[in-house]
């Protein structure tokens, strides 16, 4: 079969690939990365390119009008090469890789009292060893662990090959004074290195606490003597480009390599974030002897290698739960190769370990009162409980919050419309954009506001549906969609008119009512009525910036003082921090994720039935609003 | 820097190489193998070519005559190219690599009453899950868990990330009916693997015992179910061209990547017979889930890539006599890759897995008598003891009773002499050679018959030198050495004369009185007379070949009436056997491992005059060989 040239403008070189290859499989040999939040499946839009010479076969037009395919645009996974092509690839396309450090930086106290004798379950243990003689010609090993159980009580070591082979020179180089690092934990004590001195006590000892989001991970290095976190770090996830949500990332993980191809994508950037975490700390990444990791469970699956083909087709089961103890180099992380890996549990294939560290730091499963808990990210998963019981679920809500799924969706990132205004009378609206300047699109507190404004305003009306009778220009029809014009192409960085379509509408009011709905199966189950709930607890990052009136206002979040709320931040990352520090955190977070009991919504009919019944703004039953029938009332 | 080009007359292609690059690093990258017995140091003289065009600059000329130098003869590991130079290999010289599996298929017995589920630590269990469904969304791995501990009553189970990551597949695959099988050793069992079927409880489940000689590896293929041994090959240690004692081969491991170096060659050795075995068993090496591996603690560190150095410096202690459990996948072994590795407690530096196997098998540790038990290898290990104590030492005998560091000395195999008689007027010889034809060389047996026979002949006095005085042409000086003839060069295959030279028998009355001495030693240190032995086991696969009266009659073996020795065979890999088979076998050689008690002769003053009143023959003190002492006298 012939080949075919492809020169794309931001490759090094053309590549040369058969007949019917895709361009974005294309792109991947020239080394060109193009976003595919939705797996390939053509349904985003994201990975348009422009064909400058040649042509190509387009599979589906879907997302492109008649006048992008006249000039040129294609969507990459959906276009077969055909003969020799130029592709250019739109500026605003690229891929974004940058640290988003600013938005992530969060205040950390170390746990009242923390003792690292008492809490931490890796041990540093200084050694003064009897050097060999010919009257005791005890091998390395075993004179190792005699000095242990004499001069620390630690008996039954036990130590990977590695590590067995790394003793003989510590113990010469440190003339038979060293320090030797621990894994204390159950249920053998293991070697995880020795190193040739007797570091004062209150030398450093450095662990990281991980939390991989399917849009961002987190990083925290930690001194585990002092308990001090000394960086916070976080990236976009590497697998963005592979899809933007659980979904699409198991279907790519599914065909040929790509789970190899996700595991690579997610070790490279906790990798890059262990680098930068060490610059700033002054260290180097082999003096990290600790790791603990939380996630959803897709992405613990995706970062161990496991399949996770299951988590998507019913019965939604994951292959773990429950990881058991990892080191480092088994899992391809670049710390220390020896040092323990502790993926914290997960309960199901859609509540996972981010969930039990979030109740953990969240204290929930501590409060007397009975608390909600919603951490609102790609998947909306909500707890509720207190110290008795712990009920959860997981609503499906999709990305729309995190701006995947609408047509001018964008991340919480510079030049993003995060709070909007409308005027009653003009429907003219005003927004602010995070970091000034102008706007490139819309985030999630940017469309909860632009949600509840448009209600408030009858630009929709309760049922989402925009009205066509206002005298506006900024309601109108395109490429046989109905949309408002939040900015006008000349106010915007790349010259096009930012709009919400109606079927963004629909996705944002699906995405609210699968939450909500969720909630209101989670009370039922436990036989209560909504209002028995004391406190809202909301967790996420992106939760941070939510703006509760208006949250409120759409029936994203239930209709309550004001006081009742708590914004949390990534209780994530801080739960799993609490776990790295204190193994009776770590073994609290064990319990919490054997107490959840999870409730399978898409087995539920009062799900179907709740979740149609709050797909209107604020909800079907007004009454349960209270405060926003108050404010509807003229 | 010039390069030069090498031709070997042996190699595909010519090699280029900078001046001053020795012809054995040449040879490397020429991909020839070159025997180096004595580690590179031109001693040995095993790496001799022949320079046909070009010339080298040699750096030593040691073991080359003047006729030799002539004749274009060059060591290849003092040769130091500095132009163009063609090089031819002598024929040979050529490195042997073929199975020596006539002379070591030993017969085995099952032991009797063998129960694998009582006896084997690895167990298969055949499993029915309930399949997941929307009522019941465990997990799999807890759902394999909690069936292990209903069905089979084991807890606690434990796994790597890749046996985890398989068992998703396994259980589709089986419909949810398995096969696990899992090393139930403590401190928690293990998973191995999940095979998808229910397998009937008597197909077999397949084990490896290896035994790493310095010379030669073993391999026993056994079926954990019924005990039986399919097949048991044997090959030469790959590492024979790196260095013919342990010695040699822990200089070469400390020089630059020798020791990956070493660790890949024995690897290669192993897994080039795991294959044969399998073959013959019609099974493919992935079947195999266990593995137990003896050897002395050199082969077993430089196997496991640990260092080496300190066993060969005062005061002699290795890295590790305990090795913890490994996997196959950590050591390298082709086999399942999370197979149980399980390499046999060591002694000490000079009394490694090897011989408490030997112990085991001999049964030594729980007989009443007391007994000696000698395994003559390339180091001469020697056990005196009974149920209730047990004394070791190891005897630097050195590698001449294998053919090594005598001048035509060679290993038992095809054409080596093993058997000589002398005619006591004529000190003419009569020969036995292994298959028959011409001979090439002497083996172990056929040097301690030659040494017996000189002696009782004449040819050589009771201090070992050559009787320059006796009417034949067969002793004479060569290169200014005395020398008896044993075959002329139009008798031999080679075209050459096969010599015993001064310097050889020095080297055998050395390794022979330091064997009797450490057994002397032994006795001492026991506070017994030698008499008080009642039995003597040889072992090593060497030992099985000795003339015992010729032992007796230079002083190799004490002067006891034959019904006291037993001749084992391979007892180290006889004993790796049964402690693949039965886990209390293996428990009994830790107890052994930890009962021996090691004494250290390189520090033992009475060893250097036991050895110096040794160096006789039979012995300075004739009255301890009765049976000598009346063949002597007329």
């Amino acid at each position: 079969m012939a080949g075919h040239s492809v020169i794309f403008d931001t490759a090094e070189s053309p590549v040369e690939v058969p007949t019917g290859t895709l361009l974005t499989e294309a792109a991947q040999l020239a080394n060109v990365a193009l976003g595919q939040p939705c797996g390939g499946q053509g349904r985003c839009g994201r990975c348009a390119i422009i064909v400058r010479a040649g042509s190509v076969r387009r599979r589906s037009t879907l997302r492109l009008s008649a006048e992008d395919i006249a000039a040129g645009y294609a969507l990459a996974c959906q276009a077969v090469v055909e003969g020799d092509v130029q592709i250019s690839i739109p500026p605003q396309e690229k891929i974004e890789r940058r640290l988003t450090t600013d938005r992530i930086a969060a205040e950390v106290h170390v746990p009242a009292g923390y003792d690292p004798a008492r809490h931490q379950s890796v041990a540093r243990v200084a050694l003064t060893l009897s050097p060999p003689s010919m009257d005791d010609q005890t091998d390395d090993w075993s004179r190792l662990q005699t000095a242990l159980r004499q001069q620390a009580g630690i008996d039954n070591l036990t130590a990977s090959l590695p590590a067995l082979g790394a003793i003989s020179n510590s113990l010469r180089a440190g003339q038979w004074q060293v320090s030797a690092v621990i894994d204390l934990d159950p249920p053998v004590p293991r070697l995880i290195g020795l190193f040739p001195m007797h570091a004062p006590s209150d030398t450093p000892l450095w662990g990281i606490a991980i939390d991989i989001g399917t849009t961002t991970v987190s990083l925290w290095l930690a001194n585990l003597i002092s308990g001090e976190v000394r960086s916070q770090v976080a990236e976009y996830n590497g697998q963005i480009t592979r899809g933007e949500d659980v979904i699409s990332r198991i279907i790519y993980a599914s065909k040929n390599q790509g789970a190899a191809e996700m595991q690579g994508l997610i070790l490279e950037t906790i990798n890059s974030l262990v680098e930068v975490a060490c610059q700033r700390a002054r260290i180097t990444p082999d003096m990290i002897v600790k790791a603990t990791v939380v996630g959803n469970s897709t992405m613990i699956h995706l970062l161990l290698g496991l399949p996770a083909e299951s988590i998507r087709l019913a019965p939604f089961v994951t292959t773990v739960n429950q990881v058991p103890h990892l080191t480092a180099s088994a899992t391809g992380i670049g710390i220390h190769p020896e040092a323990t890996v502790e993926c914290l549990p997960g309960v199901a294939s859609y509540v996972g370990a981010d969930i039990t560290a979030g109740v953990l730091s969240s204290g929930l499963d501590d409060t007397e009162d009975i608390t909600l808990f919603i951490d609102i990210g790609t998947n909306g998963e909500i707890v509720l409980g207190n110290r008795e019981w712990l009920l959860t679920c997981a609503c499906s809500a999709g990305p729309a919050f995190e701006g995947a799924g609408v047509r001018d969706g964008m991340r919480a990132t510079q030049g993003a419309i995060e709070e909007i205004w409308i005027n009653g009378d003009t429907w003219e609206p005003t927004i602010r954009v995070i970091g000034g300047g102008k706007p490139r699109g819309l985030c999630g507190s940017g469309l909860i506001a632009l949600l509840a404004e448009m209600f408030l305003t009858g630009v929709i009306d309760k049922g989402g549906h925009l009205n066509i009778g206002l005298p506006t220009p900024r309601i109108r029809t395109r490429d046989h969609t109905l949309e408002y014009v939040v900015a006008w192409a000349d106010e915007t960085a790349n010259g096009r008119d930012i709009t919400i379509t109606s079927v963004d509408i629909d996705n944002l009011l699906r995405a609210k009512a699968a939450i909500y709905a969720g909630f209101g199966v989670l009370a039922e189950s436990a036989g209560l009525a909504l209002d028995a709930v004391a406190r809202v607890l909301v967790g996420g990052a992106f939760g941070k910036y939510i703006n509760v009136e208006k949250a409120v206002e759409i029936g994203l979040l239930p209709d309550m003082p004001w006081e009742c709320f708590e914004f949390l931040g990534n209780t994530a990352i801080k739960g799993a921090y609490l776990a790295l520090l204190d193994r009776f955190a770590r073994d609290r977070i064990r319990a919490i994720a054997n107490r959840l009991t999870y409730i399978e919504l898409s087995a539920d009919n009062r799900f179907y039935e709740a979740f149609t019944s709050a797909l209107f703004l604020p909800h079907t039953d007004l009454s349960r609003f209270p405060t926003v029938q108050a404010a509807l009332t003229p």
